[in-house]
């Protein structure tokens, strides 16, 4: 079975599944709804086979996937319901589901309707930021409607493999649940700890990497979100209950100088941060770094790969650390193992290159 | 002038302070205090000139900086009092202020005390993470004890500028005020947002960027936050006062289905985060990123970096995004114009390599 998939809004996530879906052997060809300019940017990716109209290239179609904002697919839905081939699949890759879920039982019941949310982004937006790897490893949540027969199910899974993502089924009720937990409500918390500083200049001056990375999703497109969150209000009214009571009680336990509370919340959250699983390096083996201090100059890229090359030693990992212009910088190198990295520092000190084994 | 340094903890913090120090003309030596095989370390990798006794390498310093942690200054205090010479400068880099005058106030009068707060860090701990620009463009709040000469302030001016840190002057008090919104809340915040999921595995099967983002510093070292927190006790409360509220507040307008204030909320915080300063790029020139499909094998590094030093294009940044055994992964390049981009995409597809502008 080789399927037609139609990607309706091809952005970052919709360019990203194009890319990979085109590499699926299940695949006959995918096709792009979306501003012209964008259709040519993704087919000069590689992240589409073709551009169409939104009404013809849905009755062909034997997938659908509406990357659009959730806001859109009332209209999406109402232009396409009649003209969607019976046995068809629609899915989506909105932030909550249990909204979705009800715009897609307005189409006929031969359509199969699997909700779909891959948890992966990008501060890139649009097409140009789409990767072919941005889903690996990430979860990919699919709550198909009551009914969905499993060798549909199935068949959608075997579909979504070439993303790498770890796929679940979930109902859209316990995928809203759970977003809220780990997205929505850090969102708002987040927002609200920059709004705390209240935009004083000695506070941002002060920022340093912990506030940045605690504070970065409050970055965000704040109409994208404020859609998002009053897509699942209830919810979120809950657990940010449930978040300024667990606030409550460690205020309390600090107001007391209740130490050992307050070690033991810090050392359970650690405990929890810590089994997250690490998406980006979770694929990549284990590897031993380096670090470097070179000159900054053109071609010192092309020269450690050279020297490391020469010596038959693959970078798994590189980083520039920092820059300085006109007085060098410092570049980490991962390399597979521990032994590489010592003959790497040996081979790079031999050359002049400052360089040491970080871990 | 030119000055002994004395470095008491010889660590990520202490490591990197003597690697850039030692290469400030106003220093003459800088002398290292810690365990034997961090200096040998630390002497391996230029961060000091050599390793000493606390007592004696106290009474010849003209400038010393505590970095251990801050639990640990009155032991030391108490051990160095009656050797440090008049005239020296005392110094140290602890998260909170109030306190570490408190303790260095046991010192003679004679003795200058100047608290300082270099504010970066590093995921990796001790010297091997020590780094030459690791406090470039950071914030470095010195809180001198009234009194302080203006020449002796003008001199730790000058010689902390070649850390590259933006050196701002702050009284101990309003210091710690301003930590515990920018670093102590967020902190606690983090340990409740994951202590909110439970440790529950589908919550953490879930956890994308933004949560992971969020949530980091959840991951770092209990007893040591403890420590911090309950050495800015009243503070901390007070704030957590107001991050309740400003969640109770939210918490209200979702409730009551008022888009309009949520949108403000988001909306004022989005710009004031935008305006926080990037620390890692702030030196760096504009450049444009290109990111380019690669082969997963050794010399492919060298071989991106041949193609655009044989084009003289500087490789100005340079990221893996996404590494796969056996099927190649997505590197992010950065290159000064988009004029060089353009050039090195014409030239990395005319050798084979799939490549786009990103930005």
């Amino acid at each position: 079975m080789s399927v037609n998939v139609l990607i309706i809004g091809v952005g970052l996530i919709g360019g990203s599944l194009g890319l990979a879906l085109k590499e699926s052997p299940l695949v006959a060809r995918v096709i792009g709804v979306d501003e012209d300019h964008t259709i040519d940017q993704a087919l000069a990716m590689g992240a589409i086979d073709g551009g169409g109209h939104l009404e013809t290239a849905a009755a062909t179609a034997d997938v659908i996937f509406l990357c659009t904002p959730i806001s859109t697919f009332g209209g999406i839905i109402d232009q396409v319901k009649t003209r969607i081939k019976p046995g068809a699949i629609i899915s989506d890759v909105g932030s909550t589901k249990q909204e979705v879920m009800r715009v897609f039982s307005q189409l006929p019941d031969a359509v199969y309707k699997i909700g779909g949310h891959p948890m992966a982004g990008s501060e890139i937006r649009g097409v140009v930021g789409a990767d072919r790897y941005l889903f690996e490893n990430a979860a990919y949540i699919l709550t198909p409607a009551p009914g969905t027969p499993d060798d549909i199910l199935a068949f959608m899974n075997e579909l979504l493999a070439c993303t790498g993502a770890r796929i679940k089924r979930l109902t859209a009720e316990r995928h809203d649940e759970l977003v809220a937990a780990i997205s929505h409500i850090p969102h708002l918390t987040a927002a609200a700890l920059v709004n705390m500083t209240r935009g004083d200049e000695e506070h941002l001056m002060m920022a340093a990497g912990g506030f940045r990375d605690t504070t970065r999703i409050a970055s965000s497109n704040p109409e994208l979100w404020d859609n998002i969150i009053f897509s699942n209000q209830e919810i979120i009214v809950d657990k940010l209950d449930l978040l300024i009571e667990n606030l409550i009680k460690l205020r309390e336990a600090i107001k007391a100088g209740d130490r050992e509370k307050v070690l033991q919340e810090l050392s359970s959250a650690k405990d929890t941060r810590d089994r997250i699983p690490q998406v980006h390096r979770g694929i990549m083996p284990d590897f031993s770094d380096i670090v470097c201090i070179v000159p900054d100059k053109p071609g010192i890229i092309a020269r450690l790969g050279a020297i490391l090359h020469e010596k038959d030693i693959n970078i798994v990992d590189i980083e520039i650390l920092r820059v300085r212009e006109g007085d060098g910088g410092t570049i980490r190198l991962g390399v597979p193992s521990l032994t590489d990295a010592a003959e790497a520092v040996a081979e790079l000190q031999a050359n002049g290159i400052k360089a040491w084994i970080r871990s």
